[in-house]
């Protein structure tokens, strides 16, 4: 990406993949991806080569988030700089989901370098009342920043809560309330309209299309919050049900957080106003989380056109 | 049981089990019988014997439904009747749920041995939107009825459904809508609650109290619908959204059933009026099951009365 005089220029996004199971039992982009690779019909543009890929294979074919450690959080420089063999330096059994890592770097990689490819979709779902959620890694992001703008503009379906904008560590499409290992037809739809409006857009970009500058709600990572929790470790509290579902809603100082299981509220105790989200997730527990704090910003996309800079996004 | 003039006569239920995970990510059961085993003051009654226990502990620590085999489907004669031993006569290791079934049948059966525990509670969560849900074994199973109808009486929260009885293959009680690995206050609530109503029942029958006959609406199970697939057996569909979350629900022939992925409704096809439940329940994939459907039937429970009978329901 270069940029003067307020402009952010691309060269064009021809490759893009899509990436289903990275967690195996988020059924909606397992779903689709396999529909996809048998019939990629839906998915073909003329200026936009989308390759959807299901990113672990065992993990689907077990309905379990991971087999070995969580495949989302193995794409560290460690275990990508690795040598591409089955065991470590010691003899130990590389854990699956890192292999798999360095797999998929090779194809669709090697992340910052120029063969990488230009776009990635990573299909989530989440058991939290979240709608659909865009995650990206960074505020400086115009050319993502730009697409929401654009699928904002041309979507207006209810479950399409494309202002939740989350500056996260990773990039991915989260769609939910699902629970894990379930398909729901509203969820499969949401995430399915999402993906043709995010091609539609980038078809338009490598066309030439420049898109003026525009403002984005977005809602930047705080903190996380544990589940209160004993001296042995043992969680003795809920969430409260006035914050259960209520993901992006403002939660101020002195709002109900948690219900203890005898009965007793705890209050957030914050100095301002968060919007909490990824409110009571399953697999957040074995993270020590219960939900994330957010603050709400408003974003200045710059005005997007092509250029000649190298597409890695 | 015994039964004369339309009265059924139990001696006293003073041993009452509670049972906790016996699907390991289901977490309100996990969740209360942890708690009733730290302290028992709320399942206490003066006449009543309540042990909380967990029943699969190896699939709670994992927080999955099970490790080898569903414990659930694993009471049956032939696990039971096995020698108490690790391996079977071939030398293969028995699965962990049917050495756990051979335990628990130990300490609280023998299955239908004068020894055996008087009443036993299994609490389940289920992904379905099926409120609160009592599966009894037989229509003739006077105790419960009489049971829920007392609870019917007593609590009248919203999310007390207790008219859905269902005469199905095993007892237990089941709570949702929850996702696996998910507690929620509503569900967690909602269940302490249905069994306070049921120990006062207990307790209130042992003190000699006398239950006039009663009517009870249940659901009895007709058939089990598996999601329609292609000649591979891949899953081509999903729960359509007229009917997702429509548990007890009337379901008529024509009404949408079914969307295809590319888009087709497909309608039911039955002769009749049917109560589809467990509807999309995520552990009911690998068993080929889409959702059950019911006949609504009105039961006749007897007179309840303290009597000399051996109390094994």
């Amino acid at each position: 990406m270069s940029s003067y005089n307020n402009t952010a220029r691309f060269s064009e996004a021809r490759r893009v993949a899509i990436f289903g199971g990275t967690h195996g039992n988020e059924m909606s982009g397992v779903t689709l991806v396999n529909l996809w690779t048998k019939n990629g019909a839906e998915i073909q543009r003329k200026a936009v080569e989308a390759v959807p890929f299901i990113t672990n294979p065992k993990a689907v074919e077990k309905c379990t988030r991971y087999v070995d450690t969580d495949l989302n959080r193995a794409f560290t420089p460690e275990n990508l700089s690795t040598r591409l063999t089955p065991s470590d330096e010691c003899g130990n059994n590389l854990p699956y989901e890192v292999l798999r890592a360095q797999e998929i770097n090779r194809i669709f990689g090697p992340k910052g370098s120029p063969e990488a490819y230009d776009v990635i979709f990573d299909l989530h779902n989440t058991t939290s009342n979240m709608g659909c959620t865009l995650i990206l890694e960074s505020s400086k992001d115009y050319f993502n920043l730009q697409m929401m703008n654009y699928i904002k503009l041309v979507e207006n379906l209810f479950y399409l809560q494309m202002n939740h904008l989350i500056v996260f560590f990773y990039a991915g499409l989260e769609v939910g309330p699902q629970p894990q290992g379930v398909l729901r037809s509203n969820i499969f739809e949401a995430m399915r309209v999402i993906l043709k409006h995010a091609l539609d857009f980038i078809e338009l970009f490598n066309e030439g299309v420049e898109f003026p500058p525009c403002t984005v709600e977005v809602f930047r990572v705080l903190e996380r919050i544990d589940y209160p929790r004993d001296a042995n470790g043992n969680i003795i509290a809920m969430v409260h049900p006035n914050l259960q579902d209520c993901d992006w809603e403002p939660l101020n100082p002195g709002d109900p957080m948690f219900q203890t299981f005898d009965g007793k509220t705890i209050h957030y105790q914050g100095s301002g106003t968060v919007y909490p989200t990824f409110i009571n997730e399953a697999a957040y527990y074995e993270k020590q989380q219960a939900f994330i704090t957010t603050r709400r910003e408003t974003l200045v996309a710059r005005r997007l056109c092509r250029g000649s800079s190298p597409a890695n996004f």
